[in-house]
Order: C-alpha cells, then structure tokens, then sequence
C-alpha cells in the first residue's frame, strides 16, 4: 500500500463534470489500496474572474487583500471535490492551506512555504479518508491567508509529498508526460518513461513549460519522485526522479528550444579587466535578463562579446549596447532577432565523450550553420537561424536515437 | 469616539458598484470619528451560485464540506471591500470567522457561537483601521469551518458587537427602519426612532421579517444596542434597544399581522384531565407547529378546543382532528382557513390599563367580528376573517395615533 499525493490544476477540474471525473479517478487509485492525498488548484476561469472583479475596485489591490480573495478559488474545489468523493462512497475531508497550517513566510501573492503540520492529514489517512487539500496557498505565523504565486499548486503538492514522505507526488496534467521534444517539430517525438530532475529543470527551462521550475527544484531538494500525467487519457506518465544507475543508459533525454530570443553581439571590445561589466552591468540595470553568454578572443588586444535576450527586449537592449559602444570603444554592433536555441539535454553527456562532435556532425551535415555555442554539465545548446527549427530538431531527435525505447540495464 | 459594528446584507454588497458605496459609507462613519468594525455577507447571489454547484453533485452533500463551500462568498465579499476601503484611504483588514476565532460548535450549517477571541480586531482598532469580518461563518474547536444558518451574518454582527462592547450595532438592509405597521397595508404607517428588543422580537415573529429573530434574541441577551438602518437612503433608521423609562410614554409600538394561519376548532370535548393532550398531542406527532391555542368552557361537561397552524397544513391538520374527534367522542369539528391574526404590540400595555378594551371598541366600531383572542404581557392578538385585515389595521393604528410621533417625557 503506497501513499500518494495527486495534484490536479484548473483545467481538470474546470467543471462540475471533469471534477466528478477526477473523484472517480481517485476512487480507483483507493481501491488498488493506496491512500491519496489530493492537491487541487481553482477552477479554471476562477482565479480570473476574482482578479477581475478587484480590478474594477484597484488594479493593484492590497496584496494582503488580493489574496484572501484569490484563495477563495481552491477553497470551492476542495470542497467541491469532496462532496464528489463522498457521493461515491470514497469518504473524504477537505482543507485549506490555513486549516492545515502550510506555514509560509509573509511574502504576499509569492509566498514560500516553510512548513507542513502533518498530524491532521495522518490521522484522516489512517481513518481511511481521502485528504483534499487547497493548493497554491498558505497561511502566516500571524495567521494571514496567503498564496504562492503562479504554479503554487504544484509546489504545494510536493510539499506535502515531501511533509509526508509519499511513495511518489503525480502531477495530473492536460499533457501525458514528458516528450523527447516537441510533437508539434517532430511527429515522431516519444513520451519518456523516466527524466531525471536536472534535465527536467534544463527541459523546463528552456521551454517545455509542464511543470513549474520551482515545484521541480523543491522536489529534487527534498527527494520527492515526482510523476507527470494526464488528466483526460490512461497512462503512466513520465516519472521524474533522482539520477540512479539505470537512468544511465539514455545519453540523451531530450531537445528543447526555444523561439523568444534575439542575439545581440558588441564587437572589437578593449580586451581588458572589468570591460564584462560596462557592458552587461547597463544591460541588467534596465532589467533585461540575459541568457547566454559568449565572449570570444578577437585580434589586436579587443574581444568580442555576444549574448542573448528575450526578443521583447531586442530593440531596447540594442540601443543601450550602442551606448556602450560609444563609451567603451567598440567597433561596432550587430544583432539578429531571427534566432532560435535549440538545446540537447541529457545526465549520459557527463559519462559519455563525443556527444558535442556528434551534435555538431548531424547540423553540419544539415548544411546548418551554428551562430552560438555554450555548454553546461547536461546540456548542449546552440543558436541557429530560425528557419533551421524543425530541421534541426528532427535531424538531433534521429541523430541521437531519441524515437527508439532505451534498452535498459 | 465611539465604536460601531455596521453589518450589510447580499443586497447591499451585490455588485462591486456596491461594495464601493459601503465603503464611502464606512469613510464618512470614520471621519466623524467612529472606529468601525463591518461584518458583510455574500454577494446577493453568490451563495447560491456555489450551493448550485454542489448539486448538481449531491443535492445532500456532507454538511462540512457544504460549509466549507459557502463560507467562501463572504470571504470574497471582505477581501472586495477591503479593498475599496483602502483604495479610497481607509485602513482595512479583513478577516474570515476562521482567521478572527468565531468560535462555534460543530453544528455545520446551524452553528451556535461560543466565543470570539477579540484581541487582533482591538489591535487594529487601535491602529486606525477598520476591520471587515466575514459574517455568517466561524470556526468549531477543532479548526473546521462552520456556518451559522440563515441570517446568520447579523447574529455575527451582534456577537461582534458583543465581545467589543460596541456603542452600537447598526444593520443595513433594504428598508429603512421598523415601521408601526407594513405600509403597503397602511400608507400612514410611521418609521419608529426606537423600539424595544422584545416589542421587536413580537413584530419579528409575527412576520415583520426585518431581522433574524435569533440576532434579536442574541443582542438582547448582551445588551447589545441594534439599529436598523437602509443601505441605499441616508437616515437614522430604528433603534432597537432596552426597555428604559423613556420607552413607557409609547403604550403601542406597532400592529403586526400574519396571512399565513388557519384555524381549527373541536366542539363538545369531554371535560377531563389530560384531554388537551389527546388532541394536541398527534398534531405535534404529525410535524406540525400551532401557534395560538384557546379553550372555552362549553355545557354539560364539554369544552371546545381552537388553534391556528400554518395555512400549509390546515388540510392534513383538519384531518388528524377528525380521527382525533372520533376517537375522544367530541361532537364537531370545524375549521377556517381564511382568516388573519393582528397583534398590538407595545411594552406600554403593562402598565396602561384598558388596552384591550380599546382595541375591542375600535373593531366593534368597524363591525368587525373577533373570532379569537389571545393575550401575551406585551402583545394581543385577535383572529379575524382575512377580508377585514386592511380595515382592521387602518382602524388601529388610528385609534392609537400610531401615525403621531410620540411626546417623549
């Protein structure tokens, strides 16, 4: 008998109907005689229709305030949910963030949690209840309602696996796990059984937006495997967990790019100490985020520098460069916001040499050119022209095999 | 400087329009210098909307979780108005029943309220802020989420004002004030300036349904000064309050009346102990409720037995008393379902004699015919055929110049 944390977000349980649907799904998992804690976030259109109602009062309504109103949402799903459970004869309680005390810090609208008081929970569970819990929200030491910010849900879901220490936390999505890339690019794409939580949060990041980033984090830091499934079809998802021996056999897990950045390149740069500075200090003063990072060694003591940004901020973040140009001497700036990141992500590339060379052969046979390279641990990412995508994309995922299931060892 | 609970119905925070005129109203009662507390209930609405959803699940969902659901229309309602306020620059807080310690039994659905831990609406208070409660919900001891019933947000209101020892607690609902009588009966019916808590709780239960009679009952038992105000037209509204020396110059206070009866008699009844019992007794059996009794004493050993029920129930009632006539060997029995009871109401008849007398003379004078007459310390009722009600009220509220303000002494 294995103890279970479900999560499920807005869209399943975004009707009176698919909130049925979810307590049938539930019933089935008690009936194969595990015992499941359930996560639920509001309704989906829930959420909007409060933040609208407080707009026409204040766009920017007391944040205090904004969130006792918000959380209101999750309150109506547990509660919701329950009464479904208890219909079909699966008995169930419900409670919110504050009844169960997930202590956060006093940080509004974006709190983090600090701590789970558990007793409640264990004693439904041995009383052979279903426990259903408000995600997305805390309370504070001084008993303040307050929420997590965007994707609470699926934090508040690990947390409590973690408070628990579940067998597994099964994140219900509308995707049905995690693919080796993009179906959309490359139709012959693979749902992955298992990906560790590094190249999750490498995937993630970089745009394979299934799980938030900081409910990944949290479940790596406390040890919580973590499952990706769907909602609306059968299957066993995508498992992500801690790197082992058996997960060493796929070098490569995935491809994942990424369309929203444009590169901005400063060049014949005085090559000297602290020039990294001048010119990426303005850069984030004006609150651009910089991505990647190349310098290159140029001739006659001047470098090059390139680097890339969200292509919203192309047009600012090139004036401000020329500004630079002119203060520290460039010769000159080119940019292209016709650029695409595409990154191979996999633990194996620690283990196993080559994967770079083999990387660079498939585009070179594609006749593609690589305008940027930079490297991490598990990652290999390159810009190209971004006309190249699916080409690239479709020529790495049967380069690297990535069609074909894993033998296991 | 005083302090003042104010509470505000579905109505008057229906929309957010609304909302944002309580709080304009809230600002002006805090720059005369109150410190006010407010107590709201849903938006009109809102809580059916929610129950709607439930079931649509389970018309008889688990009471917990049916509280669970609804307690979060108030929660939204505190969270809007919290907002205005401050939007407008007032100092707010909002506060759930769960967050400020209503504490209540578990009764879910029709909790009572046991105790209320006032201690962070005095340190706001004491910041200059004003604190907006969610009515109608508490909290049982083991941290469950309750609701108090129906009408259940003034009998917060006036549990709040109790435990604050407030100068006032002021319910805003859509009429302006008690009035002598309904004014769409008796155009001069006249608003009372004060009334006092049991005159008031007579005019409740007779069907001048301005306030909850449990909120009454509650404000009486704490001394708790209530008065009745509109949300929507300015003006001072009615008082309710204790019974002072400066209430007696008023020997009425109001004329109630109920459509609702009908009435019921058994004639030529054995004389003998135990014999109101027998007939009374399969009545209560048979659910249902009888409001006023009277007995006469008939000839030869006999008496006859009359009471009103609801007009719902005059037919199943009539047919219990004819199982009940046949089976104590009564001679009759008859009925009526068109009738009215009028009441004088007025904490004046205990000590002005003759009441009674006048009334009698008043109807004699219009040729109406009592059919029954029931005498409380404050209040005598007459039954009379429905057709004369509007001829009875006008000629009452006449003849004890309920239309002329009263000289106060």
């Amino acid at each position: 008998m294995a103890l279970i944390v479900q999560k499920y977000g807005g869209t399943s349980v975004g009707t009176v109907e698919r909130i049925q649907a979810v307590a049938e799904k539930i019933r089935k998992c008690r009936e194969n005689g595990d015992s499941v804690v359930v996560v639920v976030s509001a309704m989906s259109g829930e959420t909007n229709r409060l933040i609208d109602m407080a707009a026409q009062i204040d766009p920017h309504g007391p944040a205090r305030e904004m969130d006792v109103l918000v959380s209101t949402g999750e309150q109506v799903t547990i509660a919701l949910l329950s009464i479904a459970l208890e219909k079909i004869g699966a008995p169930a309680r419900s409670y919110t963030g504050s009844q169960i005390r997930i202590l956060t810090d006093d940080a509004y609208s974006k709190a983090r949690i600090l701590n789970i008081d558990d007793s409640r929970v264990r004693s439904d569970l041995d009383a052979g209840r279903v426990v259903v819990v408000a995600g997305f929200q805390g309370v504070d030491a001084e008993g303040n309602i307050t929420t997590l910010g965007r994707g609470g849900s699926d934090t508040t879901a690990v947390a409590m696996a973690a408070a628990l220490h579940a067998d597994e936390c099964q994140i219900f999505t509308d995707v049905d796990g995690v693919y080796t890339t993009d179906p959309r690019v490359e139709p012959k794409a693979r749902r992955l059984d298992r990906i560790t939580f590094e190249e999750m949060l490498e995937m993630a990041s970089l745009g394979s937006k299934i799980l938030q980033i900081r409910s990944v984090e949290f479940a790596g830091k406390y040890n919580v495997p973590l499952r990706v499934l769907s909602s609306f079809t059968e299957g066993g998802g995508t498992l992500i967990t801690f790197e082992d021996d058996e997960m060493e056999e796929a070098m490569i897990s995935g491809i994942a790019f990424n369309r929203d950045e444009a590169k901005l390149t400063i060049q014949g740069v005085p090559d000297r100490p602290g020039i990294a500075f001048e010119i990426l200090g303005p850069i984030g003063q004006a609150n651009i985020e910089v991505d990647m990072i190349v310098q290159n060694v140029g001739d006659n003591d001047t470098t090059d520098f390139t680097f890339t940004v969200h292509r919203n901020e192309y047009a600012k973040a090139l004036e401000i460069l020329r500004q630079i140009a002119a203060k520290v001497g460039a010769r000159k700036v080119v940019g292209d916001d016709k650029i695409v990141k595409i990154s191979l992500v996999g633990v194996g590339m620690r283990s196993h040499a080559g994967i770079a060379a083999a990387m660079f052969e498939a585009l070179a046979k594609e006749g593609v050119n690589i305008q940027m390279i930079s490297t991490s641990e598990i990652k290999i990412s390159v810009v190209v022209a971004e006309k190249y995508l699916e080409l690239v994309v479709r020529a790495l995922h049967e380069a690297f095999g990535l069609d074909r299931e894993p033998a296991m060892g």
